[in-house]
């Protein structure tokens, strides 16, 4: 039975593919088609069956892939043709990712969708450089910001008047080329200089990078440090305990990048999620593939006269695993236990 | 070997257990102690290994199971017992959650820990009752506050006038009973009245409950609706389009309670979850129990003579289960399959 077509905005979470929800990856598992972002962790992708159509959606600052008009038509066809299409946007949809707009196109052309929410960067990021967004001590207020903006710009939608002279911590998120603007402006407008600012790139990933400065000086370590697109900014006091909490780019392995050539399966997924928990960036290239025996009828044989053996050695796991595969293959005939006399017959 | 006592403060997400990480349900999978909140979904501890040693930790507005200092001195003691322990947190542990400081104890008392972010109440929340966040056409900033305070005590941390007069989505949580002083204190410092606003009571789970209004009549419709703790209330243009984006509400079975009486088992979760995605809230409540036959000889005997039988009837998936458990139990001896000739003897 075919049910009807839906789209899934799926939040990916910020980058460790580990922050993806229960949800969002039982969706992937049963996708017919899967359109992601850019800032999507492709590891996810592995999750879809190998019959989804996967498709770049792209968008990351000045670049994308499909227009967003496009995009919207791209799902809403996908879903009208019956399919089950999984929409993977990083961070979660409705937090600065236009996920607003394509499910209001998505409801005006009465495609059924869910919005599934996603861990946000902007909380992830800044933990994972060891800023806690919220502390009793700081603030019991936090302000979200979207740095696409140009702070000099007339037409600004955001006050940043406002913003200079509200207390709590502040994030930024997607300002990179203009954090020196945006430290300008909240200075000029009332906020310290001096107010600690961390900025991070590619948070929550084996390849994290964090900078520490003040709004006088975060523009020129930033300069210095070469960091560009996507980081996080967090401007407040809350940046001091980072001495304290950086439990995550204090792992003996992190900012270490590390090539597993295993086959592919789950002893190598094991090996990678230890180095990973280490804090290393893993890269699954298997080198090797584990094939079954060219010729069936050579193991059949072998098994057949399993009773004629004193040893039976295995060189390796794989070897034990495909080994009970064929034994249990040729055993589940229930045919041949019966006639066997069952299993007990000794 | 026994390795060294961890804390991993968790974030378990907002309330449907679907939206907890990955990360979060391997932890939980392998938690020696597991100490969670109020407002956890208690679904979610069954993730945890049977043998796991579960504490209620309490916390619910007013009413706190055992004292902040306390806790974080068990979650201390347990790790030096060398116990590998999960703090299981409502939402994320840094957002409005304490998680700073029970990390920064933690950091002092030189205990191992990892801080798992989780999907936040203040985006989830509005998400399941057809709130975007944030809508390019409406704003391109987000305030999150918590409601805990007065907002006419002098010594209040946050500065409402200052609140007021900002522009873009206002987020309050855990401001359920100050929701009337909070709305008066917006418009009296400039916000219109008119402002839209939503208020969501256990939302993203089967019994959420949300009302809508402006600042102007939302202590009044909170009041005629009873509605009580926990809620996260939204302020501002977005909640415009709940009419069009309200995904969640709109199931077909939303705020229907479903008992599943089948015994627990993967037959009784898929038919829960099946429910959950059509909107239901889901008990389950095995009244029945499967249980292995109290005489084991009979079943081998049973198997032993299996060759002397014409048919072989099952009257219940149970029944299959059953019966290829002990078929193949019998099965794996080695020694008999290589007496019996091997199973194509025939």
């Amino acid at each position: 039975m075919k049910s009807n077509g839906i789209v899934y905005l799926v939040g990916a979470g910020p980058g460790d593919a580990g922050l993806l929800t229960l949800r969002g990856a039982e969706l992937l598992s049963r996708a017919e088609v899967v359109v992601y972002d850019a800032l999507v962790n492709s590891e996810l992708l592995r999750l879809a069956p190998k019959s989804a159509e996967i498709i770049y959606g792209g968008k990351r600052a000045k670049q994308h892939a499909i227009p967003q008009n496009e995009l919207n038509q791209l799902l809403i066809a996908k879903a009208r043709e019956g399919k089950t299409v999984v929409r993977l946007k990083g961070g979660d949809p409705y937090v600065f990712g236009r996920g607003g707009e394509e499910a209001e196109q998505l409801a005006d052309a009465r495609v059924p969708f869910e919005v599934v929410p996603g861990v946000s960067s902007f909380v992830a990021v800044p933990n994972y450089a060891g800023v806690p967004l919220t502390h009793r001590d700081f603030c019991s207020k936090l302000t979200l910001i979207t740095g696409h903006e140009d702070p000099a710009k007339e037409a600004s939608t955001i006050d940043w008047v406002q913003v200079a002279r509200t207390p709590g911590t502040k994030v930024i998120m997607m300002g990179t080329d203009r954090i020196g603007q945006i430290a300008q402006t909240l200075v000029a407008h009332g906020t310290p200089a001096q107010t600690p600012v961390a900025m991070v790139r590619w948070g929550t990933t084996g390849h994290q990078q964090s900078i520490e400065g003040t709004l006088a000086t975060i523009a020129e370590v930033a300069a210095r440090e070469k960091i560009g697109p996507p980081t996080v900014a967090v401007i407040g006091e809350v940046v001091k305990l980072r001495n304290k909490l950086n439990w995550f780019e204090r792992r003996p392995l992190f900012q270490q990048r590390i090539v597993v050539t295993r086959a592919r399966g789950q002893a190598a997924s094991q090996l990678a999620r230890k180095f990973q928990e280490l804090g290393a960036e893993v890269l699954e290239v298997p080198t090797i593939k584990i094939e079954p025996p060219t010729r069936r009828e050579d193991v059949v044989d072998a098994l057949l006269a399993l009773n004629s053996y004193d040893w039976l050695v295995f060189t390796s796991p794989n070897g034990v695993t495909t080994f009970f595969e064929y034994f249990f293959r040729q055993f589940h005939d229930m045919r041949g236990v019966a006639l066997a006399g069952g299993p007990h017959a000794r």
